[in-house]
């Protein structure tokens, strides 16, 4: 068969693949937004039943054939190829998996979140202890099914950023605690601004304009894209035209949506940016977890923690809540924006101590896989670590360890990424600012520039390069996280006079 | 084997088609409520291709042989055996049909769909012309793959209610007409009452909190169902536990959401409660489109147009808009609620006036396929219906033949089971009222008895019985037209004072 021939025999399979993962995508959606608790098990049941189909065909032996011959093709065009690379890459770390036990890791995944959900809720660790436990034994076990060269914890942290290692993220982290830890240290000794009026009473419904008033400033397509509620923020990619931003609303808190829907917002936009060609690829969705979130990071921090951001919202935000912001002038507004105090919750920490708790995370996972922090023990290594590192100590379980939702759903590994892209960010808002003027776009209401940026640079490629190679077509540079840390030095010094 | 492992062999089975009809289910759901158009071409290949995955699962010779051995089995229970009957007698109707044609008309369906949405939006009824010509082709087409005794339009109308043809359909029409069309022309000569606050500006968040309300009265499980919004209110059965009821909220009318929400939690509770061992067979979603549709005209009409469903909710109402219903009391409001008055819309339409619409599409129907009526000429035939039966003729195509969702996606046959539903409904109410003490039910915020009662007699049995076992089982007696007819003459008469 010639490479044409080959290709479409391909295609003709994956196609088959993409309505199952439409269908599961949705589906997830729906569990995750509005679908009634009392259907949970009839529903994890039967996407059990379903994801052990996907399995098959993903794993399907043909398929398999395909994509070995395709890969030793000469003539398959450069785009294709990297598809058909990143493609037999990932399947390295599941093909091997009894379908079986892939069933039962999945309908245990839905389980354990679903009672994750419940004790965080209730702020009873001890009921999801036993979870937790199943669920890092099943993903060590599991990791013995991988076809790889890597040991332990670092097939995992390859495997959501490839290239990464625990040599590496060690040397990224000792940076970022010899950077940042001073500056913390000295911004706690300062005196704070008052953002009181952050935690007035604010409507719902008021956010939900609010929210729309963001998109649209953004220039969010809301006919290739949704904005719905959840308890745990997130962004779902169904497709290059069906783009999902969900958010959560806490009506004591101004600022929760906001930054959560900006930072889906810009998940959003990178899947809704990859090319055509590309996007009907394998690497419209292969992106690293680093690079994903450094396009997420990018708009939550780099952009819309500026003032030229806020410069055509602040009235309309006053506007909708004109009581709440009574005498809140714009540059209190950014003040309280960026606010830095070290503090529990990872999703609402500031840029400056965010890293700090992916550290926290990054260790204690790093122990649970070498066997030096024990599982039993889990709560207590949270809190001291909280303790030691931001000083500040967890009262209750919902707000420290049972506060994010990754483990539960078996993502060991995953959270150094945030930081690292974050680190990304930074290096390419270095980059976009040598083009483009980012302030005068923001206050002309010219976002599609930045936009456009992005998606010349980064967004149209989706997940056809490998993080490093991405890094340099973009920058010009390898990764250099000095960018990261002497933003924020820069930043947070100038804010509290340091 | 012996019966009990024949049918673990079938339940198996049946799990899966369970599995793929969850999640199309979920995703026709989400098509319908929040998925961007955009999305549209992408999502309809792949739903089209695992409609033929379900259908080939449904039609799949060994569960049809499963079919009819257990069918013949003398010592399966009397429950399961209708769940069999009724699946054969499903079957009959598109096992001979082509997988390649089903997959086709998945295909037409949702294309003639959309473009059907856009039509009705731009008012255009051009645009949909040529996709409802094909539709009504393609289900003639499809008549021939029908096994039964029964041929054209009475086929369809014997598929969506069981046991009845054209010859019933038109005796029942004509004492419609001969019955309403009397004291309907007499009603246009009376003075009308004064309903213009209906169309003040209600704004939508605070219609969607008037929603909850009415729901919380209704005591509808929020932990079972979903409610949420659509351009066309439906009510969508995912599982027992899984009952989901859509609206639209038109900022300049308070009713139709109010309405609308209440019919579609009348299907909703009948799902909702099914008896558990039935929730699990066939019949947990084979009852005919006329009782269905009696459950939920019988809330919407027969329990929440009268004055003591308001009793507990009308102050509320009042509460939530104070200034639009300034100076109304809860009499005016309920004369609003019960005006009777020729109109274009169908879903809009009183009580009254309702069953001429009916009439009206029942006629264009049948003469569709027995060909007095032609294709290319409908909406002339439409409009002349409305100004010869109604006294009114649309001068838009979107107020027009283009107002229903129904045969944009092949639904023929299936408008006539509303008038049937709402004339079951009748003969329901008048056997609950020997029970119960419905407004006092209503007064004393006993909203429980009235659905415990429908289930005892009618929703614990799903769709287990053929329309007229169930309405003798419920009411002791044979369908009978007189009560419904008998209703709305009486109640009609007494409001306009006739």
């Amino acid at each position: 068969m010639n490479t044409q021939e080959l290709w479409q025999k391909y295609e003709e399979k994956m196609f088959v693949i993409s309505a199952y993962n439409y269908v599961l995508g949705v589906t997830g959606f729906d569990i995750d937004t509005i679908s009634p608790v009392k259907s949970a098990d009839y529903r994890n049941e039967r996407m059990s039943y379903l994801y052990g189909e996907l399995f098959s065909l993903e794993t399907d032996p043909e398929l398999i054939e395909l994509l070995e011959e395709l890969n030793k093709r000469e003539d398959l065009e450069f785009e294709k190829k990297q598809a058909v690379k990143w493609q037999l890459r990932d399947l390295d770390s599941f093909r091997y998996i009894p379908k079986e036990l892939h069933v039962e890791y999945s309908q245990l995944s839905m389980e354990s979140n679903q009672v994750w959900k419940k004790a965080k809720e209730t702020n009873d660790y001890k009921l999801f202890e036993p979870y937790l436990v199943k669920m890092i034994e099943m993903n060590k076990k599991l990791l013995h099914y991988s076809k790889t060269d890597l040991t332990g914890y670092d097939i995992l942290l390859d495997r959501y950023e490839p290239g990464m290692n625990i040599q590496k993220y060690d040397e990224f982290f000792e940076l970022i605690k010899e950077e940042l830890v001073p500056l913390i240290k000295k911004i706690t000794t300062k005196k704070q601004f008052d953002t009181s009026f952050v935690n007035l009473y604010y409507p719902k419904d008021e956010q939900r304009k609010l929210m729309r008033l963001i998109l649209e400033y953004m220039n969010f397509d809301f006919e290739a894209g949704v904005l719905a509620e959840t308890e745990h923020p997130f962004m779902s990619a169904i497709n290059k035209n069906d783009v999902r931003v969900t958010t959560h609303y806490y009506e004591n808190n101004l600022m929760s949506s906001i930054f959560s829907v900006i930072h889906e917002a810009g998940h959003a936009t990178f899947n809704y940016q990859v090319r055509d060609d590309i996007a009907q690829t394998y690497c419209f969705n292969s992106m690293s977890s680093g690079m994903h979130e450094s396009q997420s990071r990018l708009m939550e921090n780099y952009i819309a923690r500026t003032s030229s951001f806020w410069d055509n919202l602040f009235p309309k935000v006053k506007e909708l809540f004109p009581q709440q912001l009574e005498g809140v002038d714009q540059k209190e507004f950014m003040e309280a924006v960026n606010v830095s105090q070290p503090s529990l919750i990872r999703t609402d920490a500031d840029e400056l101590t965010y890293p700090l708790h992916i550290l926290i995370r990054y260790e204690i996972e790093k122990g649970l896989f070498d066997g030096s922090v024990d599982v039993f023990d889990l709560e207590n290594v949270w809190n001291d670590k909280y303790e030691e590192y931001l000083g500040v100590r967890p009262q209750k379980a919902s707000e420290g360890i049972l506060q994010d939702v990754h483990w539960s759903g078996g993502s060991f590994g995953y959270f150094p990424t945030y930081a690292l892209g974050s680190g990304y960010a930074a290096q390419f808002m270095e980059a976009m600012r040598k083009d483009l003027d980012v302030e005068n776009c923001l206050k002309n209401n010219d976002f599609q520039a930045i936009k456009d940026w992005l998606k010349e640079h980064i967004h149209q490629y989706g997940g056809m390069y490998l993080p490093n190679e991405q890094i340099r077509i973009a920058t010009g540079e390898d990764f250099n996280p000095k960018y990261y840390t002497d933003y924020l030095k820069k930043k947070y010094s100038k804010i509290y006079g340091i």
